[in-house]
C-alpha cells in the first residue's frame, strides 16, 4: 500500500537545498520516492523572477547525483512548481512530496492524502490559450488523478498544473510555419494560459461541462471557475505539468487534505473552515499541538480586479512601484500565517478562475490528531 | 458635558477631502469641532512620500475657509496624523475627531471615549533624539490627558505622537551655532525620535521610570516599551504634536476605546482580545452588526529586526526591491483586516519600542451595543 | 511686441513653489504673464503619482492669490504639464513660460521663441483615442499655432499636448447612455491616447495625412510619427490642453529654440545636433558659457518595445520591480545631462509615435550667444 | 609569451551559459586558460539578488565538467565577479579573460594587456572592515600584480576586489570567541569592506601610504581614493579575490586598456578622454569601425552622498521605492552606453573612496586599430 510524505523544509537562499540532502544522508527521506515539489522562493514572483530557475537547477542536480539519471530527464519526470513572492511575513520553504511502498500502513483515518503526476505532450505555440490547451491540461489531470488512484472526483482536493505560454521566439517560429498564436506576448500568454489551466482542471473535475463555455470565456466569464484549481504558468516549460492532491482509501500514511474556497481576500472563514475540515480548531489561532500536525498550506489570491474589497477601494491595481500580485500575496499570507501561526505557507497570485472572482482557495494537509506532520 | 465623534471618511486620492466638505455642508460635522485628524494615505510612506504632505495641504486649505482662520495657524493646533502606504488590502481613509458640548450624553456605557491634544514648544535640533526630548514629549502627553479630562492613566489606551526629526538644513544650522546634533542624517534620527517618543509617552503613562533608562537605552534596550505609545516623526515640524484616546466618566457619547499590544506579526489573539474588550466577538469575523460599531482601527507593526517571525526566516529586512515596513504594514494589515472584515484600519509601521519588541499594538473604537458607529 | 521667457525653477519638493513666489515679490515675473508652465516632479510618474496633482494645486492656489481669479478657472486657461519620476540624476524642477509685450525687443536672430496654448472642448468618453480625438488635437494645435503667430509650420519645434484618457467613472457613464468607449481600462485608454496625440499633433504640423491612417493605425503602425509631438495623458482633465513652442520673427526675446529626433536611447547624435542649430557646442560637454545660455531642454524617450536596443537585449519591459518608464528615462536623461552638464532637465517616457520608434525627441531653448538664459 | 583574451557574450537570463559553451566547442576559447569573469546580471543588484549565485553555479559547473575539477575547488581558483542590475540600456553579459602561451605575438602595440589573478587567506569576521582587511588586500593586490607580470605599478590601470563582509552568523561565532567584528551587520558591513578594498587596492598600487589614514578614514575621509580600484564585497566568500588589468610589455596580443577617473556622474570628459588613451574618438559616439575594437567597458558610480550634482538637488538617496545605487548605475549607464554605442557595459556602484567622491572611474579594453576585439 503507497503512503504519502510530506516534508516541509527550509531554505537559506533558493540555491540551498540543504535540508533535503541531509534528510536523504540520513535516510529519512529515498531521493527515488519523491516525486514532486511545491515551493516559495524569495524572488518577485514575475517575469524577472530567476529564484525559480535557480532553485530548479540545484534541486535537479542533486536528485540527478542521487538517482543517477540526468537532470534534463529528471525535469520532465518530476514537478517542481515554485511561486515566486515571499511578502511580509511568508518565510522561503519547500514541500517535499514522496512516495512509500514498504511502510506499515498504520492509517488513523478511513482515506489518506494520495498523490498523482502527470506530463502532457508538449502544447504547440498555436494552442496555447485555446481550447486545444484546456483540452489537454484536462486530458493530463485525469491522468493525474488516475495515477493517484482516486476513484471519486470529490476525492480531489487541490489539483496544481504549471502551463506553459508563449515565448517571443516560440510565437514568431509558428507565424512562420503558418499558424496564428494567440498572443506573441508572454504576459498576456500566462494569464490566457492560467484561465485555460483552470478550465481544463474544472472539466477533468466535472466542474464544468465542455458545452458551458468557449475560448472566449477565458479571462471574461468569472463566474467559471474551480475552486480545487492552482494554476502557474512559466516560459521554460512546453508540456502541462500536473499534481494532483487528494484522500483515498487504497492509500496508507497519517495524511489527509481538505480545501475550501475564499471568496474574497477577507476570508478568514474559509480559512478556519479547511482546518475545520480537519479536525483543526483555530481559535483565533491553531493551537502549538495542531501546528504540529499541519504538513502543508495551499493558498491562491487575487488582487480584487474590480478595485475594490468589501466596497472599500483597494490601491493594489494602480501601484507603479509594487506588482499588484505582491500586494495581494502579502496580505493574504498576512491572514493565513496569523490563523496557523507559521510563515511557511504557499501563497501563490493569479487566481483567475481558480476560486471566487477577486478570492482563490486555501487547501490544508495535516496528520491525524495525536500524529506529527512527518 | 464633552462627547467624542470619530467620522471615518474614504477618499479616493491624497487631495480628495470631499467627503468631509459634504459632512460639513451637511451640518453633520461642524468645522470648528474638528480636534484631530488620523489617516492612511496611498503613498509608500517613505522619506519621498508627498501624499501626506498633499492631503494636509488640503484639509488646512478646507478647514481655513470654514473655520476663517489661515492655514498656517491650524496646522499649530490640530494634529493631523498621517501614515502612507496602503499596501494590500488597506483602503485609503481618514478619521476625524470631534468633539461637541451640544450632544444628549445618552451614554450607554460607565465611561466614554475622551480626546485631548497638545502641541510642545519645538524642539532644538541638537535635543531632537535626546533626553530633553524624551522630555518634551512627556510633557506634552500629560498636557493632552490632562486636556482629555482623564485622571486615571489606566483610562488612556492610544497615544499618538508626532516628533520633529532634524533635517540636513536643521543640523547643519545647529552645528553652526556650536551645537551637536544626534545625527545630520534625516532617516537615522527619524529611528531615533520614535524611541524617544515611545520613552516619553511611556514616562507620561508611568510605565518607564525616569531612573529605568539613559540615551543609551534607545534602540538597543527594547524591554522598555509602551503598549499605548504610537510614534510618527516627521522632517516637516519642529514641535511634538499629541493625540490621547482614552476612556473618561467625565466624557458623554456613545464610543470607548480599548487596546491590547501585539507580541508579533501573528498574534491574532491581541486582535481578538482587543475586540473582546468591547464587546465584540470575532468567531472568526466580526459580525455585520458589530462591524457597523466600529469608528476606528488603530495599529502599529514592525519587521522582526532579527530576521525571523516564530522562528521561520522572513525576507523584509533584505528586500531590495520592496521597503520593510511596506511589507509589514501589508501583512499585518492583511491579519487585522480578516479578523475585522474591514480594509479601512490604519497600520502604521516603524514600532521600536511601541509595543513588544517584532510585534506592537492594535486600539479600536466601537459604539455601544445597538448603536452604529457615527 | 510679444517677448517669450523661461524661469527654470528648483523645488525642494512637489509641493514648493517658492521660487516663483520669490521671482513674482521682486517683480522679475509677472503672475499675469504666466501662460505655461513645464515640469519634472519627483514621483513615479505613473497612476499613482501624485506629485502632480500636489504641485498644480500649489501652483493653482498662488496664481489665484496674484491673480484675482479662482484656481478652479486658471485650471483651465494655464496648461501645467508636469512628468513624474526625476529618476538618477534629474533634478526636480519647473519652467515658467511667460509673455510679455512691454519689453525692448532687442532681438539678436532674425527668429526669437513664440509660444501659442490652446484648450480644446471637452473630449467625450466615447470619442478618446478615435479618430474623433485626433481630430480634436488636431484642431487644438493649429489653434495654439494661430495663438502663437506661427505662420511657417517648419517653425514649430515641439508640441506638448495633454490629452483626457477615460476613467473608470467615465467610461461606465459613457455605456449607460449607451456609447462605446474604445475601452474602460485607464492605463489601456492612456496609451490610446497618447497616439491619438501623435497622429493629431502630427496632422496640425502637416506631417501626415488624414488619409494616411485609420483608428487601427495607432499603437500597431509606427513608422507614423511626429517628431515634434510631446503627448501626455491624465484622468484628471477633460479638454486637451497644447503648449507649442517655436521661433518667429513676430516675437522678440532672445530666445530660440530647435529640436531633432532621437531614433534610439544611445543616440548622442540627436542631442549634439539639436544643440548644434543653437550653436553650442559639445565636445564633448556643453561649456559652462553655453550652459547659462541654456533656458529649457525637453526630451521624449521610450522603452524599445522589440526588448533589444542596438541588438543587445534590454530587460526594462520584464522588470516587476521597477516600471520600463522609470528605466528609460533614468538611462536616457543619464545621457542628455551627461551632454548637457546639468541635470534639470525635462525627460519624459511614452513616446508612442512622438519621434522614431524605440526613440523619441530632444528639444532645447537657448538664449543668443552673448546672452543668459533669463 | 603569454596573451589576454577577452570575450564579451550575451546571457537570455542568468542560468545561460550557452555562448560560452558554444565557443569552448569550437575551440574558440579553452577552459583551461579561462582565469577570470566579470559580469552584469539582470538582478536588483542588493542583498537579494540571486543572479550572481544562479550564474556563478552555472558557470562552475560547466567549468567543472570542462576541467574535470570539482566546481567547489574551481571557485576558489576563478574568480567571478558579478554585478547585479541592468537598469535602463544595460545587457546582461560577461566578460570572459583567458590567457593562452601558443599564440603567435603578433604585438601591435609596445605593451599589452596582461591579467593578474589572487585569492587572499580567509579573512577572520573580527578583521573584517578593519586595518588587518586593508593589509590583507593590499598583499593580494601585490601578488595579482606580480602574477601578471607587471613591474611599473603606473601599467595597472584596474584593480578588481571582491571582499568577505560579516554574516550574522560568523559575527556571532567570533563574539562567542571573545572577538569583536566591528559591526553585526551585512550591510553596514559591505560598505566598510569596499572602503577597506579600495585602501588596500591604494596601498598595493602606491597611491596611498599607510600612514596616511587610520581605520577611521573608512567611509569618512573621501579624499583618499583609488581611481582605478574597483571594490564589491559579498557574503558568500571568506577571502579576498583580485583580479588586476594593466598593459605590459611581456605580454602578447592585440589588447590594451586605459583608464580615467570620472569627477561625478555627469563626467562625460573622463568617458571620452579613457577612449582617447586608446585611440578611439568619440565625436559624439564611438564610430562602427572602433565599436568594433572595443572588448570591455568597466566603470564604478555612486549616487552623490551630498544629494546634489553640480549644484542641483537629486532624489536618489530619498526614494523608498528604488534603491539609490540602482538610479545611479542606470544614470551613467545611459551616459557611458550613449558615448560607446553599446549596452553591454560593467556599470557597478558602491564607488565608496573608488575614484572621486560622487563620481567613480572608467577603464576600457580595445584592440589595436584595424583589429577586432576578439
Amino acid at each position: 500500500m503507497r503512503s504519502a510524505h510530506v516534508h516541509r523544509l527550509s531554505m537559506a537562499h533558493p540555491g540551498d537545498l540543504s535540508e533535503l540532502e541531509r534528510l536523504i544522508a540520513a535516510g529519512t527521506v529515498r531521493a527515488a520516492d519523491i516525486v514532486a515539489i511545491i515551493g516559495k522562493t524569495e524572488g518577485n514572483g514575475g517575469v524577472n523572477d530567476f529564484t525559480r530557475g535557480y532553485f530548479t537547477q540545484t534541486l535537479m542536480a542533486l536528485l540527478s547525483r542521487h538517482r543517477g539519471k540526468p537532470a534534463a530527464d529528471l525535469i520532465r519526470e518530476i514537478p517542481c512548481v515554485l511561486s515566486g513572492g515571499t511578502e511580509g511575513v511568508m518565510s522561503p520553504h519547500y514541500s517535499v512530496f514522496s512516495v512509500s511502498d514498504d511502510e506499515p500502513a498504520a492509517r488513523r483515518r478511513s482515506k489518506a492524502l494520495a498523490i498523482g503526476t502527470a506530463f502532457s505532450a508538449p502544447v504547440p505555440a498555436e494552442d496555447v490559450g485555446r481550447r486545444a490547451h484546456i483540452d489537454s491540461v484536462a486530458a493530463a489531470v485525469r491522468e493525474a488523478i488516475d495515477n493517484a488512484g482516486i476513484t471519486d472526483l470529490d476525492d480531489v482536493h487541490f489539483v496544481q498544473v504549471k502551463c506553459p505560454c508563449v515565448t517571443v521566439a516560440r510565437a514568431t517560429a509558428a507565424i512562420a510555419a503558418g499558424k496564428t498564436p494567440l498572443t506573441s506576448d508572454p504576459n498576456k500568454s500566462m494569464a490566457f494560459v492560467r484561465a485555460a489551466g483552470a478550465f481544463g482542471a474544472g472539466l477533468a473535475l466535472g466542474e464544468i461541462k465542455a458545452s458551458d463555455f468557449d475560448e472566449a470565456s477565458l479571462l471574461s466569464n468569472f463566474s467559471i471557475q474551480s475552486p480545487r484549481a492552482s494554476i502557474s504558468s512559466g516560459v521554460e516549460i512546453e508540456s502541462n505539468e500536473v499534481v494532483v492532491l487528494g484522500n483515498s482509501d487504497g492509500w496508507g500514511g497519517h495524511l489527509t487534505i481538505a480545501h475550501r474556497p475564499m471568496t474574497d481576500a477577507l476570508d478568514i472563514g474559509g480559512i478556519v473552515e479547511a482546518l475545520d475540515d480537519l479536525g483543526i480548531a483555530a481559535r483565533p489561532q491553531v493551537s502549538k499541538a495542531d501546528l504540529a500536525r499541519i504538513a502543508c498550506v495551499l493558498v491562491k489570491c487575487e488582487p480584487d480586479r474590480r478595485g475594490q474589497v468589501r466596497g472599500n477601494r483597494h490601491t493594489m491595481l494602480d501601484d507603479t512601484d509594487i506588482n499588484a500580485q505582491r500586494h495581494i500575496r502579502g496580505a493574504v499570507a498576512g491572514l493565513v500565517a496569523g490563523v496557523i501561526g507559521d510563515g511557511r505557507i504557499f501563497v501563490s497570485g493569479g487566481a483567475e478562475h481558480q476560486g471566487p472572482d477577486g478570492g482563490g482557495l486555501i487547501a490544508v494537509i495535516a496528520a491525524a490528531q495525536g500524529e506529527g506532520a512527518v
